[in-house]
């Protein structure tokens, strides 16, 4: 399982077996089972997430139990709560297991401590801070301005694995469309493709 | 002007003098009047701009030509469409100056080229883009669940200084209300205040 956060951190930024061993001490290994939640609002303490296997979600219920998909990840993401986790605050968001899960996850204070013994690893997550700025941009572009069906279509491109592998209504709450309108975009889409 | 650069990045990353001089030396002045334009949707470069003084806003103008306000800058802020920089992708948003303003401005390349020869640049553009992440993300959870009100509190808790400073126009439409709506939230605040 290391492995698999080796190679994901030497797409940016490589490390000698030495110096891997002493970085990947400080990631802990975590198995969760479908339903199982990983965040709650109202939690203290939070950790950021490196998804080896499975589906999560990141979501906010609003006053009238509404539940707003923020994000899903899937292997080689990460997910947290980031005001939390940077910040110390209290979460305010909450990240489910859609299927079973294993992942690996890094306190904030271990996070800050590799970065400062390593400039390499510092690159490494700005790289990741960028990445997921800008997936933050695009996704409040979506939500201001897209049609339906570019929403749906930037879903795809965005998770091309995910449309086979999650409940429908998911999708539908993450594109803000009814499940009778998803069906019809993605039957629209399948047309198109033939 | 360089002094207001300094005493930012003070906040989180100590420099000697040369290197600030070596550093500074990366970082260009632009002057601009009110109502100009920073960055426009289709145009190919962007640099990250800091801003001395003024007021900017970027937005998004849809199909039907809405304009879709996504952040307010103001002096110690950074602005940019970080899609089109960190990604040298064709640039999606505008940026304009809602007053007079004064920038300094640093192009990807050179805000790379330091990073990589200051683990010390590195780890302050490495926060700024960790509350860069943050503030998009409480962007959308505003945009996804907050009452009207809810979200007129955020924008003042945000820009302290903006609600006197820019047309109510401009409010209303990062709020997402209409200005009679502002106008009563604004009556309604100042009503519980007294």
């Amino acid at each position: 399982m290391m492995t698999t956060l080796r190679n994901h951190i030497a797409e940016i930024a490589s490390f000698s077996d030495q110096e891997f061993e002493y970085i990947s001490s400080h990631f802990h290994h975590k198995k969760m089972k479908k339903n199982q939640f990983l965040l709650q609002a109202g939690q203290q303490k939070v950790n950021k997430y490196f998804v080896l296997n499975g589906i999560l979600k990141s979501y906010y219920i609003d006053k009238n139990d509404k539940e707003h998909i923020i994000q899903f990840a899937q292997p080689d993401w990460w997910i947290t709560d980031y005001n939390a986790f940077f910040n110390n605050k209290e979460v305010t968001i909450n990240v489910d297991c859609i299927t079973d899960c294993e992942l690996l996850y890094i306190s904030n204070q271990d996070l800050e401590k590799l970065s400062a013994e390593f400039h390499k690893m510092e690159h490494f997550f700005r790289v990741k801070s960028n990445a997921g700025y800008v997936a933050s941009q695009l996704r409040i572009l979506t939500m201001l301005n897209l049609t339906a069906m570019e929403r749906f279509n930037h879903f795809i491109s965005l998770y091309p694995n995910l449309i086979q592998s999650i409940p429908k209504y998911l999708i539908a709450s993450y594109i803000g469309v009814s499940r009778e309108m998803l069906s019809r975009l993605s039957k629209s889409v399948t047309n198109h493709t033939k």
